[in-house]
């Protein structure tokens, strides 16, 4: 039985990732066609994984009517433009995240997808992490009764280059942009009012670029629960992700996963090897459990784990953040968007 | 040689571990009198322990010409005037936490203690305890260089009474300013600013006290390093108290001690023990610590680890957090108190 | 490029497994031809993945030639004359273990390989898991300068089907022969003599069939170490595999990995997830390295981490266990094999 | 209520440990007399713990008609000799192990115990630590199930002064000694056989004083099921002592304690402190246990928890492995002693 039939859009480094895992990893899938405003690139990817055509317009793609569904892996400037042409060309739709920083447009384009009745995934991978995916089974099945404090923390090994910061929205709508969407999924809650503070303890360049690089953000939710985050954009002992929901009954923790379990005692002690570095070697089996979530959703017709709605609550938390930091102040998430 | 001679003031539950702390543990103390204002507390702590001189009346033992120091462990009101009294009587004063929850009350008592030129040390006894204070020593030798992160989780397995809710001055003053004095002491760091959030998710009795159970507290220290601490009133699985200091070369954690080690691997999983689930138990070894560095400030006429300017800044700290809930709103420090 | 040309012998569990990587996850490799004495497994291996030819006899796989590797993943009776078959063909071979329950076969089958000029690698694959190779990188490097002490524990999660215990050659041969192999690879040492010591707790038709399911040995090295093993066939927590090696500088110790590292504290306690239950999910990635390795070795023409004579040791490590048991003494391994 | 009345016989470090502990942290007891033949160390000892009467002559404290029971910690010869005084004195008795290295002395001392009806309790501490109790009891409530392996790990930090190795009785009567009343102990089994197998790595002198300095060995239990305990003389880590029980419903495992639970992470990977390095930190709280229960037994008129014929069956079990050392063969204990 021939699969799902997928066209790449972008083949940058995730793009590449996407079109490979489809490729070997995810059962019931094809890569039809990749597209990529390099044409080198777009040839490369297509010549080394063995995908048919490779081009440098993306409406190619979009256009194919062999093709089922397109993965949006480009410049976060053409995510909310490509998401209108694909929904209304009826394709399917895997779009990375953000789907754009501006918020009347992720509005318009979401209107679209509705319209146009296709599936819209948005590409917050850490959901599909076990470890994120059994703390949220768990607090779904109660064992923690109803959750109070949660708490995430988020650090990059190392800054971005600085030219990224500048157009990257910033730490919040950038980074901490997972960690909100990783809050509104652990706790089936969502969040009424956010307090940022943050700090330039890194680089200099960051401040300059008008960005903070250290930050903390405090979190109302709905229920009357309180989170409380905290990202910096340089560990030096590695890329750490780790969550806490503590609840009336009980406390779910996740920490970091490690690539050995190898434990080396002296007589300084014991030690342990550092945590993964790179963010594509943590997640590297979240991404294929969101492909095949995705091509799931799109062979069932089911709404899938990542909703649109979900990639703009994320972007509309991160403006309010945003807000709150600038203006010293608790900001409600409806100052920002009065659907919230 | 005979030791350095103590009077007992209170011979409730932490009078009662002081008076056995030094009779049995501590080198260079002896307990020579007790007071408690009910008669009955203070001679049985007397007969117990073996404590010659049991009395109603604290300025029984203030006033005995051989005592050279005090224990304050009687009710908080009671703390400042004590204070005042020993040092004028020339007694260097061990004092439980809080000085008072006044602080013009506070700034008389530190005054009268500084002209008298006794020793005074308030009784923050994790600051005591291994764990920490090795987290504390790898910050001061530089090990994860400048610290840019702090987090605490604090969380006591049940709330007091009501009553004592309703007395206490509030979570920020009664809970966590132990966690307020922790963050200024792993940080060696001056604190400028907190916000407050804070829920009643425990037990709306504690709402009808007005006070909160469940708050998270953001702290700006000067040097731009951000904190963040959470409180419970209630966690099931325990006394839970952790810290984490994250910085330019790395990160120092503190998870909680366990009374054993033991692991049963079975069909559902791995399961260890629970947590220590009384104070006294977890923090026995601190309490003994904090007595003797007080034994030591006296005999080596040395400013102990927690000073007088330690007791009241804690309570500054809690008092900005208390008006920071208030009002909804970042509360810095210098409206509280000027001097800082 | 095209890659290195393969015929895979067997299309049961493992042989599948060793298509599906070398088709989608190694590089430089093509699985040109599938055997299988059941036609119709041959045939379904070679539909699902795309190989080209697929044949009952596995002589048509050796004697194709376009092919430039076999691997031999049929019965154990079958391994050596297909190794001698391959050998004569001049193929390159990766056979599982054990190359035959039988040393002068082995023997023999290792003498045509030795002619032949071919590389023979036997599939040891837990020598490739990133923690055992960190360990032994480790000890390599003298981290804990002489090894004095090896512990190993292996117990699978449940005992294999009784009649695959009558031919298995029994658990020293089947079981505990990985744990030899393990020894000699950590401690970069040969063993001299052995002592096992054997009971049936788990299974009592396993001891009718003429096996133990419980075991212990004793291992002295020639170095004079000494080393454990303890073995089981039902551990009902999951496949437990951990080692253990100390020396006169330190220790190294390899624990389980575990799938997910959610921890859920309640009244109760601490409760993580059970361990891998099944080998191919614990050993996933190590069959994926042994396979670059096997690729490696031929591209490069050199000798491959496991060797033919490591693949005949550790056989007759087994036999020598298998003979102390019976005769409840030390057994050498020169009563077994004089060249030990 | 005046407290059980002690002497102490052997005033040197461990004497001081529980006269101390009889004087300070146990409750309903009182040292009343200590002996040393070194009149200056029982002197010293009476003096600074406050202990009324102080001799050179053991039989001044068991011929005192105030005392109702002795701490024999003199050295090892005098241990039996010392029992049979006290009991015919109608002292109850607490004696460190062992109780001797000749098996006829140690029956005939605990004949007259038997006849004297006094209590004596043979200091094996590790059974009261806490971690091993909670192992103990889990396995008595049937969490594992019926236990088929046992595996114990025992390492000191240094070897003791070659004079002492000398006249210990070397690894298996001095050291290994405390693991075969924890495997009795752990198991609720008698053991039938040993297999001892040595190595001398760590000192050559130690091999002149004809021991050996590193030891495994493996045990045969009456209930079928195995043990394998291992032993080093220097383990440049810390003071080691793990145990396992694996059995048919699952497994306890207790590791190490250690001081603090400091982590630091840097670019290196995850660092935490050493383990304690002496035995007295690492059991400080299990010979303050084994004291209560001493007072309990003595006050309750009940069996201690280690009674005499634990005494001695670890010393046949010792005898039993230095002899399958010095054989090459297992040795069953009724070798060693028929009663086995």
């Amino acid at each position: 039985m021939k699969g799902i039939q997928i066209g790449i859009i972008g083949a940058g480094r995730i793009g590449r990732l996407h079109a490979e895992n489809l490729t070997y990893r995810v059962k019931g899938a094809e890569v039809a066609a990749v597209a990529d405003v390099f044409p080198d690139a777009a040839a490369r990817c297509a010549d080394e994984i063995g995908i048919p055509q490779a081009t440098a317009d993306p409406m190619e793609v979009i256009k194919n009517p062999a093709i089922d569904a397109v993965f949006i892996c480009s410049s976060t400037d053409t995510h909310a433009p490509l998401i209108e042409q694909a929904a209304q060309a009826g394709k399917h739709i895997f779009c990375e995240k953000p789907i754009a920083l501006d918020i009347p447009a992720i509005d318009h384009a979401l209107e679209t997808v509705e319209k146009a009745g296709v599936i819209l995934q948005v590409g917050f991978q850490r959901r599909f992490d076990l470890n994120f995916r059994r703390a949220r089974a768990s607090i779904g099945e109660g064992k923690i009764g109803k959750p109070h404090i949660l708490r995430i923390t988020s650090r990059d090994p190392e800054p971005p280059p600085i030219e990224y910061v500048k157009v990257s929205g910033g730490i919040f709508l950038d980074m901490m942009i997972h960690d909100f969407d990783m809050a509104r999924y652990l706790m089936g809650d969502e969040i009424e009012e956010v307090y940022a503070t943050g700090a330039v303890l890194v680089d200099p360049k960051i401040g300059e670029a008008g960005d903070v690089d250290t930050a903390a953000v405090t979190l109302r939710f709905k229920s009357g629960a309180i989170g409380v985050i905290d990202n910096s954009r340089k560990a030096v002992y590695g890329y750490d992700q780790r969550v806490e929901v503590f609840g009336e009954k009980g406390m779910i923790v996740v920490s970091n996963p490690k690539p050995d379990t190898t434990v080396l005692s002296d007589t300084a002690g014991d030690h342990s090897s550092p945590l993964y570095h790179f963010f594509l070697d943590r997640y590297a089996d979240s991404y294929i459990a969101e492909e095949e979530e995705f091509i799931a959703a799109v062979t069932q017709k089911k709404v899938p784990l990542v909703t649109g709605f979900d990639g703009k609550a994320a972007v509309v938390i991160g403006y309010a953040a945003k807000k709150s930091l600038a203006e010293g102040r608790p900001v409600k998430l409806s100052e920002i968007d009065p659907a919230f």
